[in-house]
């Protein structure tokens, strides 16, 4: 049995349909389980409980309803030998970079200053940003930052990115560890994360990190609104240390009404929706590992956990 | 000799200083030239009157400022033989892309959307549009249209284009000619306009063309006003067949502040800025015509006079 449980009610539901069709004989439950718990083997998740994860003696592995695992591995009291898999979806992949390709694009081609002329029926052409000072980085090179960084290099971007052990992607100027951060923050106009959420990169976008920017610096966020210190972003955003900043994920979700992001000119909000799991191409990963698991095969996408991703 | 004129003046100061550096042997005016006109032998211009052409008994050529050349064939008794030749500027490509893939993805992710939310501190994720049905049809394949296209396909949109004779680019449906017009218009949810001004495209894009887009279609305009009729555009909008629209260029610029573009919903304003001539990349090509003209070679990128393009 496969129990879905510590997501959307929409998303439960269609993973729920899309599971059946793909693997009819695979019994699935939306949690909690409360008859025979015993029988659950899979769980499909993004934030379980930790009384859920107890509640199944038989769960042979708990897979991410998404790209992060961070939801699963704050669980407290989670069986250290538990597999943890996570989907590495492609069109969630295309997503996050449709999502910071035209962050990017927005922020170079100052659309901003347009919108607002527009509002005034205002013909105010500007000098064009040019390509040469705007240049990108991106903090980790997993599936999604590397993809982006690939888009990013077609559109003629000068592309940087940082990643905690050495790592080489084509075209991309590869930094790693403390000493590579500080040198790509040097050169990056444009700051894109795309981290995974883990105890070391909890609240890495702090002050400190935003003064190591070249002023005037604009921030994308995608990955995890714990990545970030607000205040120190708000306080950058008032000094002109940052230009701008494209936020899609926040500390608090739903972002509060009354949260100053809202208001503060420079900043585009969007709801979590830079990317989210496409059912139809993450069922097929799933089934794969409920099949592997059953014929006592390794798994694919596992994560490692003592890493965190 | 070469004479500058019928330029915005800023463009031509810097084509000025750039031609003086490149070619100190060659002696540059701002026309109109007064004395001895005999001595001018190149013209660079976007839009020459016709009685300056006529002053010039010597000239050998026109280059057009920017990548159209419909400024200088709309000139009154055009000597027939005088060569006409365009810049292909790659920075001026690479911008044209990028207002196309931003418009695109403004568009797919909608991006009003968040912004209305936003003004409004509201937090609300829509399903996101299918790229399935995001398929994007390019009027003309020549050097803009085809880094459009090749870009976008990278991004892994579906992307078709039509040319007035065959052309094949690589992974593009291609249409051609009236019968592929209308093929390419049923499969175009976002229409891009990257076709010269000439006789025949003048007034392309009118009632009867919006019509054959499919319902909710999104327009993109960022080549020239004349290839729109703008009462077609705002009733098309007004009745929904358009959903919105990017537009660069228009039939009068400045857009007139009372123009109904300005304040439509769905509808993108920019001063023509899409992309403009890149000096730096224009000069060596003008450098390099001068010096094939003065050798009796062919020159480069020389426009056909029929075709118009």
């Amino acid at each position: 049995m496969l129990v879905l449980t510590g997501m959307e009610r929409q998303m439960t539901a269609d993973f729920k349909d899309a599971l059946s069709a793909e693997m009819p004989d695979l019994e699935i439950a939306v949690g909690p389980v409360e008859d025979r718990p015993e029988r659950v083997e899979f769980m499909l998740s993004w934030a379980p409980r930790a009384d859920e994860v107890a509640r199944y003696p038989n769960l042979r592995f708990i897979c991410s309803g998404g790209a992060g695992v961070d939801g699963i591995l704050r669980v407290p009291n989670l069986p250290p030998d538990l597999p943890i898999v996570r989907l590495v979806d492609e069109i969630l992949t295309q997503r996050m970079t449709h999502y910071v390709v035209h962050a990017v694009l927005h922020h170079y081609r100052q659309t901003n200053h347009y919108e607002g002329a527009q509002l005034r029926a205002h013909w105010a052409p500007l000098d064009p940003r040019a390509i040469e000072t705007s240049r990108v980085g991106i903090l980790g090179l997993g599936a999604l930052g590397s993809d982006a960084a690939e888009k990013l290099l077609a559109l003629e971007f000068s592309v940087a990115g940082w990643t905690r052990r050495p790592k080489t992607v084509p075209g991309v100027t590869c930094h790693h560890g403390p000493d590579g951060l500080r040198a790509l923050l040097a050169g990056s106009d444009i700051l894109v994360c795309l981290l995974p959420l883990t105890a070391e990169t909890l609240g890495l976008v702090d002050a400190k990190l935003l003064d190591r920017l070249p002023r005037g610096a604009y921030l994308i966020n995608p990955a995890r609104g714990g990545l970030v210190d607000d205040a120190a972003v708000l306080a950058a955003l008032d000094s002109g240390q940052l230009s701008g900043a494209a936020l899609d994920v926040f500390n608090e979700e739903p972002l509060p009404p009354d949260h100053p992001y809202w208001s503060h000119p420079g900043v585009a909000i969007t709801p979590h929706m830079a990317s989210r799991t496409h059912v139809g191409s993450a069922v097929p990963q799933l089934a794969e590992n409920v099949r592997r698991a059953r014929a006592g095969q390794p798994l694919i996408n596992q994560v490692d956990r003592a890493a965190g991703y």
